[in-house]
């Protein structure tokens, strides 16, 4: 396939690490934002060395806030906007889709209220049921920073449709950055929504110092528990334990800058939900998340005891110290998997 | 089952925290050294504050260079020995073993040679060939100075003998230590010595500042070679996804202060394994059981790329930035798990 016109949607870390790298890789790249400001200064600067150092995005990187100038012959779309928001962003923009074009989603989490992943509501903003074999999911462990900086990184390209996912790897190959395909594009996304809910809880035992032996089997019962909702739901066990499930959850408990791992740190040491959010302007997606992914555990009959833990922690009040101890105390049993 | 006497063969970190453990649980606790002179300084000194700060081995712990009379009446036996010196210590201490005693241990390695498994070299030591099932592998994410300061903790107790693998759980569970069972022995102690070559793999990145996303990508593209050697000898899966396979890979790659992941960090910084081996007293248990699972693997004619890259660094040469490059630019493909 020649290298196509690319709509970046959305100007986050996110959507500025990728309009540089396709830019590295030859693609002709436009980068939308929703904001006409923010878009102004972007395209003055080409940079934002205090979230992204090290990050240019070239001045042939046209950067906009017109989305029909943005998606116009582009072939592929990538979807980089937070959760919550795609609804909105999609009814937006969902007209001047190309027919025919690809569509790449990095979104992580569950939309709160209708309980649906980011290609879910991709699909029905766009009103074409059979779209969604057009939604490829691109996740894994990918802190924006680190990305910007040309570290070695490696992705995962999922679709139903293997020529999709095939072309989105061969069109973000680079020499710092080797991309996987499957075609479990459910799975993908569960993992990417779970995690951030699994991230609070590690944050949680770091604010509470309980080590790295407690943390790393929370990082293992935390797939567990992720592997089990997936498979319930149709997902392939093996996503959970690939880069996009392992890979991307041992990266947003361990990196110490993560905004999950840090409120729940904050959580664990104290001070409460509100305060937290109040002090922050970004969004620290597994909150709302885990009252999604409960619900859908609750509705397959799932057991998830991290996920209830982390989301009673959040909504009812209970104390970090009594959670551990409610874990450590279950009565002990066989170790299952999924 | 009443908490039976038990004999603790090996005075390491393991073996202290162990005794200390049990102690607390209630069991009468005898702990065995090899050497006159440590076990007589134990036993005036009861502590070891620079190694295991906040840990005192209570006084009514019989500490002792004879092992007969450690083991005398014992119906656990723990064997807390380095895997390279597990057959010396159990062709001497073996003949002292309780008729129907159980015997739990936590070596983690393949011996050099015979790529025999820990529990395979004190069933051979013993020479009964139905003593394997008397042997329970316990593994977990277990650093001794977490335990020591009574950091919260898991275990995995694996036998196949199921009455066995109970015994050990209801021996060991105490508010801080929540044990789980399989019966998966074989996949455990693989796990177990692989997840030492992986942490080796870790430090490498770590020493060249690769970042989290790529050491996250190791750690899920490590674990999966890890899985796909121990399915293909006989493993179940879940067993590499548990908190032996996962949760005990993951603190081994990211708690900075492991022997493996450590001695891989000054390599990825420059220093050569002479070098470095020198520099320290205590085992580097990946360096030998590098080559004992790359051996493994050609039996099976499984890849372990990441287990090969670092068998290459070790003995053949290979320079850390050649191996990234090597590994990054493999001919893309689908992710596989096992």
């Amino acid at each position: 396939m020649p290298l196509s016109t690319v709509a970046i949607m959305g100007d986050g870390q996110m959507g500025l690490v990728l309009a540089s790298a396709l830019h590295e890789r030859g693609a002709r790249t436009r980068l939308w934002g929703a904001f006409p400001d923010r878009v102004a200064s972007l395209n003055e600067r080409r940079e934002e060395p205090d979230r992204l150092p090290g990050l240019t995005v070239p001045s042939d990187v046209l950067i906009t806030a017109d989305e029909r100038e943005a998606m116009s012959g582009a072939m592929i779309v990538i979807s980089a906007v937070p959760t919550q928001y795609l609804a909105d962003v999609w009814a937006r923009i969902g007209k001047h889709l190309q027919n025919g074009a690809g569509i790449v989603s990095v979104s992580k989490g569950i939309e709160v209220g209708t309980l649906r992943r980011p290609s879910q509501v991709i699909a029905d903003a766009i009103g074409t049921s059979c779209i969604i074999q057009r939604v490829c999911v691109l996740s894994g462990p990918t802190i924006a920073t680190e990305l910007a900086a040309r570290q070695p990184a490696t992705m995962l390209a999922s679709a139903t449709d293997d020529e999709l996912a095939t072309a989105v790897q061969e069109l973000l190959t680079l020499s710092w950055l080797r991309i996987y395909t499957n075609d479990d594009p459910l799975g993908v996304e569960l993992a990417g929504a779970v995690k951030n809910v699994i991230a609070l809880a590690a944050g949680i035992a770091d604010g509470m110092q309980l080590g790295y032996n407690a943390k790393s089997a929370l990082l293992a019962r935390g797939l567990a528990e992720m592997a089990r909702l997936g498979t319930a739901m149709g997902a392939s066990l093996d996503t959970f334990f690939g880069i996009a499930g392992l890979g991307d959850l041992a990266t947003t408990c361990f990196c110490p800058h993560g905004r999950n791992r840090t409120c729940g740190e904050r959580l664990g040491k104290g001070e409460s939900l509100d305060a937290i959010l109040a002090s922050t302007n970004s969004v620290v997606e597994g909150v709302p998340t885990a009252k999604g992914v409960l619900a859908l555990a609750r509705k397959q009959h799932i057991e998830m005891p991290i996920t209830q833990t982390v989301h009673d922690i959040l909504f009812e009040g209970l104390a970090p110290r009594n959670a551990i101890a409610q874990l450590m105390e279950r009565s002990p049993k066989p170790e299952r998997i999924a």
